[in-house]
């Protein structure tokens, strides 16, 4: 039984969501940000990075969403949610995962969480007017050269499709219309109708 | 053939080493950052995030270093360079490689690259000021918990080590004292008398 680490709101999701496409046995535990649970000496020895999601398995605790989500996708292969036998198109799911944990999520935690990298409020206000644009630049990316359609890799949904419908969800919140993204929309829409993202966001909720 | 993008004192030297130790025919061709050329139209059609590395293979372009060090590893299985019949062994290799790109590069990026998330010449400033105390404390989370010496997964070598050395190699230039972190030192000690690593800088200079 596997058992995943999560506090609403975060990249937590796009794990939480391949557990559920994977057909997996798992259980989620949620982790309290507002009292900062997630730097609580209990937490810190299952994550030392004091950071969700961390998944449990019988081995040992994982960290960081692509190498979760590629954990998933070869732990159940039946779900088909990577290409695991052509290691040229398992690099192309890999490059876009890795450019979403260090471009796009590292974009949007500068509204936040700039004391990570600065130490004046001049700067953290900066970094939150300068957000619209900085995340509307990664996202452009990914709407004119990486997007394939109707998902990320094309015909076939990947663990790259929980990943980006994740941070998609944060564009709101940012500043940025997701209008001016038609193939972001779409795709964030298509996620939505899917039954393992209702049952990860309904696993949330509780 | 195999052809890697590159400019000396990046990241893309995790990816050449890797390379050099996979055993691949592969060749290098230098991007020069001073002119400017990682953005000219030649390079963008060859990989439109106008950085380094890229990977030219003979299905297509492969970018970020945690895809091309897996697909390195993957492709050239007698080399050894990644658990890849055990999904959770590979994981957690895939977990390191996810924290030196997310977490410690991105940490570096702030001294030269704040332009990516600000727009003040004082929140620059401030980034430049933090970057001893955030890239100490992204590495001092390596030292005391993640490194497991001798090689960063243990007693084997795996696409973790280049990537590490490469980062190391970046802290006196960011204000951290290398003798503060004697597993790192030990690590970039060690990594510096491999043949692979020796070949590796010396195309880099040509």
């Amino acid at each position: 039984m596997l058992k995943l680490y999560f506090a609403p709101g975060t990249c937590a999701l796009a794990s939480h969501i391949a557990l559920a496409e994977s057909g997996a046995d798992y259980t989620v535990e949620r982790i309290d940000f507002k009292t900062n649970q997630q730097q609580s000496p209990e937490y810190l020895a299952i994550n030392p990075k004091g950071r969700v999601p961390a998944l449990v398995t019988d081995r040992g605790v994982l960290t960081e969403n692509p190498a979760m989500l590629a954990y998933i996708a070869q732990t159940f292969p039946k779900a088909k949610l990577a290409p695991l036998d052509d290691p040229y198109a398992f690099a192309e799911v890999q490059s876009i995962n890795s450019y979403l944990s260090s471009t796009v999520h590292v974009a949007h935690s500068h509204k936040g969480r700039g004391y990570r990298w600065a130490t004046e409020e001049s700067s953290f206000a900066d970094m939150k007017k300068t957000l619209p644009k900085s995340m509307g630049a990664v996202f452009g990316l990914l709407e004119q050269k990486m997007l394939k359609g109707p998902w990320m890799m094309g015909e076939t949904y990947t663990i790259c499709d929980p990943y980006l419908f994740t941070l998609t969800g944060w564009l709101e919140g940012d500043g940025v219309d997701i209008a001016t993204l038609p193939k972001v929309a779409d795709h964030f829409k298509r996620m939505k109708d899917r039954p393992a993202v209702q049952k990860a966001l309904a696993e949330e909720k509780v």
